[in-house]
């Protein structure tokens, strides 16, 4: 199991709408995110920024990924709720939200 | 068990010093988080900040949080940490790390 911690802006504009999705998102979209591997999968917010930690049980990360952006359903949730977002300025080629760094962990 | 976020600034000077501290936590503190019902505690760094989650699995957080407080070894930890972390502003009274939304969970 690898451990992600991603940070993403959100625009504040749009923070209660993000939130108000959030607090149900489609059905289609959380099975995805089980097929791929991905497990407790939570969303923090700080202010302007949004921080996701989850756990990726799978044994390929990027082939798992690319299933999920292939996905018609998670696409549509995306157009909903990608422009909210801001990506940070310090993301990779590719990137959407941004890998950070772990710095400590204790099971 | 209840999901914890929460979020404290890194001030830049002491940044290499605090992940070298990290990657080799004190026995006696990682005793302490494990009696007192803290699990799977990670910290992911993201420029000038600090993000932690973990996972609370006792039934007195409170009481929890207070006896990590009074131990000694704890104590000494953060004597040498601490100075290394700025709060943010928007902590509540008694918050160093403060405590941010959860606005999204699967498992």
């Amino acid at each position: 199991m690898q451990r992600f911690g991603q940070v993403i802006g959100l625009r504040p504009e749009d923070a209660a709408e993000y939130i108000r999705l959030h607090a149900d998102v489609w059905p289609g979209v959380l099975a995805k995110i089980e097929a791929c591997n991905m497990r407790n999968y939570s969303i923090f917010r700080y202010k302007d920024l949004l921080f996701a930690y989850f756990e990726y049980i799978g044994d390929d990360y990027e082939a798992d990924m690319a299933e999920i952006a292939a996905d018609e359903t998670t696409q549509e949730w995306w157009a909903l709720c990608g422009p909210m977002q801001q990506p940070v300025p310090e993301r990779a080629d590719g990137e959407w939200w941004h890998t950070i760094e772990e710095v400590f962990h204790v099971d």
